[in-house]
């Protein structure tokens, strides 16, 4: 995965062409064992499924979350002078100091179940062009953006979380989505940090407006090339190694959802690693999930981002391989069958 | 709480009458510092509902969950003769002892989480008559169980987990909801550790003859009484102590929310210390969750009992009282508030 700064997109589709599959072998083992454990053949529910994708994609057939990691990915958006925030864009970077000094609540989740957390700064000073305008990126921008987020999961994690934090970028996943799956913009744009009912109406016509702007464009990585962000684009590289390394991901909400519909455009089968760890309170993720042929893990109400939905699935995640590694059979455990 | 052996259903429904209500001003407290965290408002969903929740009926205005605890009320019932279950009454037993040796399922969740975990054994040498032809208890020894129950949560927890293990127990859960809510036996049964059609019919049958035979009992204590079983019992002494007590309880599925349900029918307002923690797989679980006007917070296609379900929903609870407790403000991070 190493000096893929500059690659083009042919570069990209490349890889994603390339992608490994499931272990099969892997999976099979995990429920041959599940059949032998100590309760009833399928009570467990999702716990069961989740174990086997786990050995699926990990290709261990005892597979296991040690070194789970939170991954942020953090950027700014020129879009967001367009008032289509709650909060001014400052607030990204004092997000970003928040993580770092531990007092925003995705630190908070990752303490509670000894996740790592790293933080990824996205060029916060450099916000990408006003995407009514202009395109976010040019393609080796783009693609250098994505290779960064290649690097991004190095260092040996065995479960990653993707998250996000930039202002406005609820709408830049929107119109990415309004850009992906057509329709009209009303119909992907929510309320994301809780704008009022005039800036609701800013970002619905500034969503319409950039997908009007590149209206005719297919191509699912000259959508992300067109309308952006920078933290989108470096989760889709993330995802994109970590099917490499390996890696299963646990994928957060609304915004980091959309770099899965990248890759999912691109083909539906480069997601199959991916889990979605929740569904958000934010207007239309349901539907985005939906198209994806995803069943999140849980629903909670949440649209904070900063991974932290995705986090406490991940958690459940880890606690259903645990679960599977350490139960007693039936035959250890000296308890009967079924009669 | 001491001393309650022998009190009879009076004594219970006078406790029951003098229950304390919520701490408004812990929950008030919550709110006021849940609107300062590092986070728009309502971004954290359910975790913040959970908060208040924990602080009104712990009475702390800075809940915390430091002493978890998983109890596990296990007991045997002779409508099993009937050839209800997919499994034999000796795996009751059998899975007291996997419990012991930290086999099963839930000791691998408790020891991911971190959480306490008592099992209860409520005579399972002596189950509780078949309940088509008899009472489950009499008086006394109804009202000694519910009393075992309420003893069964001593030794400073500050979080209760309720779970059970009991071949049949699901027949004589759905026997008391069709006793409490009518319907017919067919509404209430379903396959409970996975027992085929034939056994699925017998245990319908089983049901409706169970409630056919106590026609006209509308009292839930003696609903309790004649269906029983001493697990459940057990778990409305429970629930009762718990609330004494500030404890607030995450139950688990089925055969748990049974507790649930006989208190909620004494005082809908009974059971407000009371988290469904997630909805079971086991059919009518969702209808009865309904009728108890709860929101489970989980929803894993999960029907194995033993607290497991409500264990992964406890998690999320002190994970929901760490977050709050750890965030920064606005004002300590320097973060500006909405714009």
């Amino acid at each position: 995965m190493s000096n893929m700064t500059g690659l083009p997109f042919d570069d990209i589709r490349d890889l994603v062409a390339r992608m490994p599959g499931p272990d099969d072998d892997a999976g099979a083992a995990v429920r041959a064992r599940d059949a032998r454990l100590t309760k009833p053949a399928g009570s467990l529910g999702r716990l069961e499924g989740l174990v086997e994708w786990l050995a699926a994609w990990q290709s261990r057939s005892a597979p296991r979350v040690d070194r789970p990691v939170v991954c942020i990915y953090a950027a700014n958006h020129g879009i967001a002078a367009r008032g289509v925030s709650a909060f001014p864009q400052s607030v990204t970077q004092q997000m970003v100091d928040n993580f770092a000094a531990g007092g925003a609540a995705i630190n908070q989740i990752c303490l509670a179940y000894d996740f790592g957390l790293k933080v990824l700064d996205l060029a916060l000073e450099h916000p990408t062009p006003d995407i009514v305008e202009a395109d976010a990126f040019d393609e080796a921008g783009c693609a250098a953006t994505i290779a960064f987020g290649m690097e991004s999961i190095a260092g040996g994690m065995d479960l990653l979380v993707t998250g996000e934090m930039g202002i406005a970028n609820t709408t830049v996943a929107a119109a990415l989505y309004h850009a992906l799956y057509g329709g009209t913009a009303d119909e992907w744009v929510g309320r994301g940090t809780g704008v009022d009912d005039e800036g609701l109406k800013r970002k619905s016509d500034a969503v319409a407006a950039a997908v009007a702007r590149i209206e005719g464009t297919r191509d699912p990585l000259e959508i992300l090339r067109r309308l952006g962000g920078r933290e989108i684009a470096a989760m889709v590289g993330a995802l994109i190694a970590a099917r490499f390394e390996r890696v299963p991901v646990v994928v957060d909400g609304f915004v980091a959802t959309a770099a899965a519909a990248i890759l999912h455009a691109m083909d539906p089968t480069a997601i199959d690693h991916v889990l979605i760890g929740h569904v958000s309170a934010e207007n239309a993720h349901r539907e985005v999930v939906r198209r994806l042929g995803k069943d999140p893990l849980l629903s909670l109400g949440m649209r904070l981002g900063e991974g932290t939905g995705a986090a406490l699935a991940a958690s459940l995640v880890r606690t259903a391989a645990l679960t599977h590694a350490g139960m007693a059979t039936f035959e250890q455990a000296g308890v009967d069958d079924k009669a």
